[in-house]
């Protein structure tokens, strides 16, 4: 029987509840198609920090390089906001992507007919969105040097080199193949000449990929076309920061914040996150959303080679959202029964 | 008889004939209240790389800076498009910032009853929203050095010194207090120092007005709070290229991208134009809609200590709406006659 070594990092808040449910779904899809799930905890973010004084152990690192794939919960909480910024949950967020090459992130932003309701744009705006960002996750701004300050000024660096954009740049447009064949690559090359040299690399990358429609967008613009009409888009290749940006406010359109998944990969080892945050105002309550992070374990399926069993769990979570079972945050959408986090996945392992 | 010297920067596309329009009706109320306006033409952006090479000439800046304010048009056009970057009329526009010190940015983002059917998000959502996006002008990334770009490496700097943040931290709470009393600050200082200082120096200008309510929101954040619930904000006072973003956002949120005015100011001259575009493909046909242009005269008169005037405009346009007169890009929204550009002049100069 195949086995698949996976690191799980529950984190902080939410993390480890919704994190048990995809753990339980995956485990219902193995069995029946056939394959085995090896799972080795680690520390990160907050509760790293209280056991290693570190959001990020090197034992983390190792153990996630040690595996096939790796399973993340959300990091995070007020507990942890005065620590000094190194030693913050999100730094180690951050060190965690670098150390493990995940330089590519992407986050489908999907509609679920039964939830069209839930988003605060028209139904006719959104009913049919099928969009994806490829983010830039290990350049930019966020890593560029020098950063500095001090208490008079500061200072960051948005740097790209060919060798970065040239690489994201394939993630997206090898997605665009698979979808529907366009990319929108988002920059400000109007004003800046990190975006000119980004514009330069893409349509060179472009050049293999002659089926794939490219167009380019500046980010102000995007912000707006995001609103004005979600459809036009297919796949949004952008930078680190841009792509923070934009990935959260195509979530919010499409109105599930608490149902999409992400992947990261790029490096040795591919990561599964929801792209929701820690909740800490709800942890340990039963009332969280399990499903983001059951679809990331449904993308973690298809990385590993076993896109059967991923597409079973996105098949079984339509069958219970098209049944009216919802959690909380969800209650107001066509409900028709109200559970808590391990019913839902519960539900969602006997269906799939 | 008070005399204002108002310099007219057309620029290009639908520049000419939307500020035409607006002189046609600042002319109207100038006479009713006793003052006059005497108009000087200089060129910007598309129209003086044509003349003098050069998108924003000496003769310009001069020209704004003896002049008590500046009405501006729109710039740009695809017949600059490939022009090298340090002469394309985008380099002109911010030239032209930086030389008359307009290191505030103030955009409100205004609904109008009849068009609020205009909004892709829903009326529940959006009725009732009053915002004003103050952005930073003149510094952060836009201006930061050192900025670099050959064929394998590129980068800018995003930059921000104690007194620029002071300055336009200042302006923000001014805003506060003459609206809701609400400052949301918007940064990335869970990643970037420029933030973490920008956070620091906002929480010290904070300590002077205790009657605003400050609160911080992540960028990302911001972008997602927009679209989940705009009627959170008052005043949103972030960085430039932040401020760039989420202010084109939330234009498109409350729906009337053409109706949207602008202040720039902080230098001895302010500036006023719309936030839309040139709009080259409908340029000369009569069917752009100078309403945004109007509407930012209309701030030019309360920054000239005008209010009187500044209102009969406000109130001119709300009278034209609520009679039923659209331009072409408005016309599906309870439309009872559709105009032309100069007959939607001259009819808010009538009402006016
Ligand atoms: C927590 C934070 C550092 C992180 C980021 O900005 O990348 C988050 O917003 C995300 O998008 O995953
Ligand atoms: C034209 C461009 C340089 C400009 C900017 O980015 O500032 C525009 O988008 C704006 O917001 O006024």
């Amino acid at each position: 029987m195949k086995n698949y070594k996976i690191a799980v990092l529950k984190g902080d808040g939410i993390g480890p509840e919704i994190v048990d449910e995809a753990i339980k779904v995956l485990d219902a899809v193995a069995s029946k198609e056939g394959f085995n799930l090896e799972y080795n905890e680690y520390l990160i973010g907050g509760s790293a920090i209280d056991v290693f004084d570190n959001p990020c152990p090197d034992e983390t690192i190792k153990g996630c390089l040690n595996s096939d794939a790796v399973l993340f919960g959300a990091i995070g909480g007020p507990k942890w906001d005065n620590v000094e910024k190194q030693k913050r949950p999100e730094s180690g967020l951050l060190k965690l992507r670098k150390s493990l090459g995940l330089f590519a992130n992407i986050r489908p932003a999907i509609i679920f007919d039964e939830l069209v309701n839930a988003s605060t744009l028209k139904p006719e705006v959104i009913k049919g969105v099928d969009l994806t960002v490829v983010r830039e996750l290990t350049g930019g701004i966020y890593f560029g040097e020098p950063r500095y300050k001090d208490d008079n000024k500061a200072y960051n660096t948005m740097i790209y080199t060919r060798d970065e954009i040239e690489r994201i740049a394939k993630v997206a447009f090898e997605e665009a193949m698979r979808r529907n064949k366009k990319v929108t690559s988002v920059d400000k090359a109007n004003v800046l000449e990190v975006s000119e040299l980004w514009r330069e690399v893409v349509e060179e990358v472009a050049k293999n990929y002659p089926e794939v429609e490219l167009e380019h967008m500046y980010v102000d613009n995007a912000a707006m076309q995001l609103v004005r009409n979600p459809k036009q888009f297919d796949v949004i290749l952008t930078g680190n920061i841009f792509g923070d940006i934009l990935s959260d406010e195509a979530s919010m359109i499409v109105g599930s914040i608490g149902l999409l998944p992400s992947a990261s990969i790029g490096g040795k080892v591919g990561l599964f996150e929801p792209i929701h945050g820690s909740a800490p105002d709800i942890a340990g309550q039963g009332i969280a959303n399990p499903i983001a992070t059951i679809l990331s374990a449904a993308m973690m399926l298809d990385y590993l080679g076993e896109k059967a069993a991923g597409d079973k769990i996105r098949d079984a979570i339509k069958q219970v959202l098209a049944k009216g079972y919802r959690t909380k945050d969800l209650a107001s959408f066509d409900a028709k029964e109200v559970v808590t986090t391990t019913e839902m996945g519960s539900l969602i392992a006997e269906h799939a």
